[in-house]
């Protein structure tokens, strides 16, 4: 008997889990449907992560005040339970679950759809803005706010204890940024492609940052309970322990992906699209389950892994799997982001322990945007003595209002919420998520145009001309250059089936090892497309390295890049358009900066 | 500290989750890498289901034996540590995760995927085999089980209780066949299309019968649990739950169907493959869910949900999003196919409570001979009275040779193994599906030659003269013609862009209704290569009803059906040829029978 019991027990859980579920499928499908039609009638202001938010939070509303209010007496006990089926709309979904279902495709995908081009382009200036801007903003935010929790003291308004580890860890937390309505936006818009680049880059390493500093600063909090004496021993424990996961979790994912393109290069899977995608899949998904299992960041390690992956292994895919890999991560890219931003809607009506603070919610309002303009203003400054190409004013501007908050921040504010302190900051994150979505989803086109940043650019256009151009290729980061010319000359043979025969880049007493790395590229010989196909996604006008003479001679030869394009453009396919124009773009570059010098390497432009 | 300490476990629990999962995914990558070289070295011996299963094996068996004797006694601590971590292994994975997560994109891929024009022109037989067939045989498998226990407990074999409904339901989640490999092998070699169609059929939909099945039995048994004496009530109500289940599971992914069809009908989200894909995999997944939610069997309306997709959505998809949906739920299946059979294979080493009993499990073989036998044969007997095209003798002894057991066996079996019986029918259905799956495997290329089944067939060709050619048409199923003149012409219109316009069908009094559910169809007169795209796939012959007279003309006119294809031969692309191959072996069906009638249905052919 007792044993029927908890199988109806269990029979009743797994039929209120499946009626969550069902509602969340529902508001997908509700948004999606809504989406079409904002897409249908060209509507930019309110992007699909805001409406599915909008739709969660109208249900969130209907489960908190609408089921009591409907029904009648007589029919409280099917009222009851449905309340109960409700109620566990919110349960069924463990913390955990964003960290280890939902998070990993959008990472993933993130850094597989990276634009390399641009990115690399920009790499210094990205770098700096993830890395140390993150914990600029990261230490303002928890400084000033722990300024507000003293206040908040002063006027009996906090009752519970909130230490300044705790206001650490809500600046790391809501330092993660994550422009994914901004970027929609200048996608549809054709915005500056640098600029495009900037943000993008910073804020898929942000991601990454904010995690890493957050468990840093966890693992900081046992130590020095007594939180006001500064324990510098647990402080460089923590920056050790920083240090440890990025560089580990960054280990994890970089060998993985060479792994898989090691994998795919050698095994000639291209006749078998659905073994190279199943294949390309699990590798990736590895990747997470690997650094998780050691103890390190899943979805830092598949962040990297994905721009790997980008980088070396998707040269080696056939056109199908290509395409097949993309969509399938686009798929779930998608899927899980609409799901994460409607389950925020939800939980603003429908979470249990919600602390709202006014003062602690304005001053951490107030505390991002100081956070945001420390970070930008000085490191941009800064940057800008080193770059080429100045970021300008309404670049950083623009930067500045492109802080908006979004699907990390919510996971690792949802992470713990035990305490009365990480209650508020759960809170407080999801008020800044919802406003800076809808404002700042609502205001990027408004912006663009008030800040006179060039919309609807055409991507083979040279860039205007900076006020400097008499600085030579010195002042360039030569430790880029370096690793350039090491992946182009070493990694992409190695991986991959392009680049430089490695006969021919590896000394001579390496000559057996070249030979059997590189002999694969000499059996592709027999489909040429293909091989023309990765030269187009992988050289990016790196053939200055090898074959740097013809290349300038093409580009010299003419005014625009016909010449150059000319060169494969008979064998070129449609779908290999983006490629052309992502080369086109890095031609431009060279030209413009090869009045200068001859021999150049596109990386060292804007830096 | 305690909230330390837990958090300590929760931690380490995770980390032996992704160990877990890790091993998994390693035991896939290592199968795909292996089916590479096998499709290499064109080896057919050897499906990639039976090599899952043997890496899992050789795994399980280290783990089993081999991590003991291969650490020294200096390790110890991290030995003792990597133990807890495998015997985790099977714990991870709640049975309910494979009716939950995996089964269901393998069973709606099968629906999705079925070759519609071969399984509905032998619709009669793979219902009767499915349904009366599974309950024979399921029937029959369970007495001689119940003799098999009876010897058992004279012999002294067996001390705990074994009732006759176990012994039943033993025979209902044994029956559920599944030719994953058999049919991989038909693919390759192009074998006969009527019995691959037979063949794919019935393991379809007797997956679901035997769900059904075995819940109605489990749902019988508290009511009888002096099961000697046979309760009529209790009976009846087996099977009232057998057709409720059936029905409403059917309904609901119909249903779901339907709507999903209505909804890209009328929403042109063509131009965002992206969002219709994205809905697509949503309407599929809640049909699950709803039905689960509903006390239906969400799998069950996930398959007949998939048929319907596939017979109604899939026209209305764009040609991006035809190929997007099928390439997903090509590589859910994949993944999910291989994972089942991997943890098939390590259960049989790391499963703790086996049992193995010789003579049960020599008794289960042959009962399941047997059972096929009296399931096969005199079923074929009946149907091939009314059949025009007979089953043969040869294509029968395949049939009674295919009946391999699956996935969906090992799912049944080990959603509950807590009582001794269970334990016993899960070690013996696990060695089923090990035998089985490896003999039939590797046997069905010899045994195609050895019973003369024709492979490489070329499906343009007309089928083989049949022996009586002078039956009529009124011996076909009118049921069936009533079913397809029906959705001809109200379902494929209303549902679809294809069809006759519901103006000429609908009578003139729903001339306001049928004109608003046409109209999308008029829109798209913009885009005839679609429309036209789309009846390659739809008519599947059925312009017959409709404009019968200029389609008898076409294939009279010609030996060969170089005339019906050259009417759209023009506009045709690469990837539409197999819907091309389908609509080819229709017509040669129809001019077969055409000698005898002049207005004939192509279903009529092969009941």
């Amino acid at each position: 008997m007792e044993e029927l019991a908890t199988e109806k027990e269990a029979e009743e859980s797994h039929r209120q889990d499946s009626v969550s579920l069902l509602t969340f499928i529902l508001l997908l499908t509700l948004t999606i449907l809504t989406i079409w039609l904002f897409k249908h009638g060209r509507v930019r202001f309110l992007h699909e992560t805001g409406l599915a938010m909008i739709y969660g939070l109208i249900v969130g509303v209907i489960l908190r005040y609408g089921t009591p209010a409907t029904s009648g007496h007589d029919k409280s006990l099917s009222c009851t339970q449905e309340d109960r089926a409700f109620s566990t709309l919110l349960v069924t979904f463990d913390p955990e679950v964003f960290f280890n279902i939902l998070l990993p495709p959008i990472i993933f995908h993130a850094g597989y759809s990276l634009k390399k081009r641009h990115f690399f382009r920009n790499l210094g200036s990205i770098l700096a803005y993830a890395f140390l801007g993150t914990a600029v903003s990261c230490f303002i935010i928890g400084n000033l706010m722990y300024g507000v929790v003293k206040l908040m003291k002063i006027v009996g308004q906090l009752s519970d204890k909130f230490y300044y580890t705790d206001c650490l860890f809500f600046g790391a937390i809501i330092s993660a940024t994550d422009p994914v309505t901004v970027l929609a936006i200048f996608n549809e818009l054709h915005a500056d492609v640098d600029l495009y680049a900037l943000l993008f880059g910073e804020s898929v390493l942000n991601d990454a940052v904010a995690i890493v500093l957050s468990s840093s600063i966890v693992a900081y909090q046992p130590a020095g309970l007594n939180t006001h004496a500064f324990d510098a021993a647990a402080f460089f424990k923590s920056v050790g322990i920083f240090l440890g996961i990025f560089s580990g979790s960054f280990t994890m994912g970089a060998v993985t992906g060479v792994v898989t393109a090691l994998v795919t290069k050698f095994t000639k899977l291209h006749c078998f699209p659905l073994l190279e995608t199943a294949l390309f899949f699990l590798m990736s998904w590895s990747t997470f389950l690997l650094a998780e299992a050691c103890g390190f960041t899943g979805v830092v390690a598949v962040l990297f892994c994905g721009i790997t992956q980008a980088h070396y292994t998707y040269n080696n895919l056939s056109v199908e799997s290509r395409s097949r890999t993309k969509q399938l991560f686009e798929v779930l890219h998608f899927l899980a982001e609409n799901f994460i931003f409607s389950y925020m809607g939800l939980a603003l009506f429908t979470f249990q322990k919600h602390v709202f603070s006014p003062i602690f919610i304005i001053g951490a309002f107030v505390a991002i945007f100081l956070g945001r303009a420390a970070h930008i203003y000085p490191l941009s400054f800064f940057l800008n003595l080193g770059r080429r190409h100045k970021i300008g004013w309404n670049f950083q501007h623009m930067m500045m209002f492109s802080g908006l908050r979004g699907a990390m921040a919510f996971a690792l504010a949802i992470r713990d919420t035990a305490s009365y302190a990480r209650q508020m900051m759960f809170t407080t994150t999801l008020l800044i998520v919802f406003f800076t979505v809808w404002i700042i989803g609502g205001g990027t086109t408004p912006m663009l145009s008030w800040l006179n940043i060039r919309v609807g650019v055409d991507p083979d256009q040279d860039p205007p001309p900076s006020n400097d151009r008499n600085r030579t290729k010195q002042e360039s980061a030569w430790i880029f250059r370096l690793w350039y010319s090491f992946d182009h000359n070493y990694l992409k043979p190695i991986l991959t089936h392009s680049g430089p025969p490695l006969t021919t880049t590896l000394p001579t007493w390496c000559g057996l090892l070249a030979r059997c790395l590189t002999s694969p590229q000499v059996y592709d010989n027999q489909e040429p497309l293909r091989e023309e196909d990765s030269d187009f996604i992988l050289t990016e006008g790196d053939l200055t390295l090898t074959y740097g003479d013809s290349t300038v001679t093409a580009n010299g030869s003419s005014g625009s890049h016909t010449a150059s394009t000319s060169l494969e453009g008979s064998r070129r396919t449609k779908s290999s358009s983006e490629e052309v124009l992502e080369r086109d773009l890095g031609m431009g570059d060279q030209k413009v900066s090869s009045r200068g010098t001859r021999l150049v390497f596109p990386l060292e432009d804007n830096f």
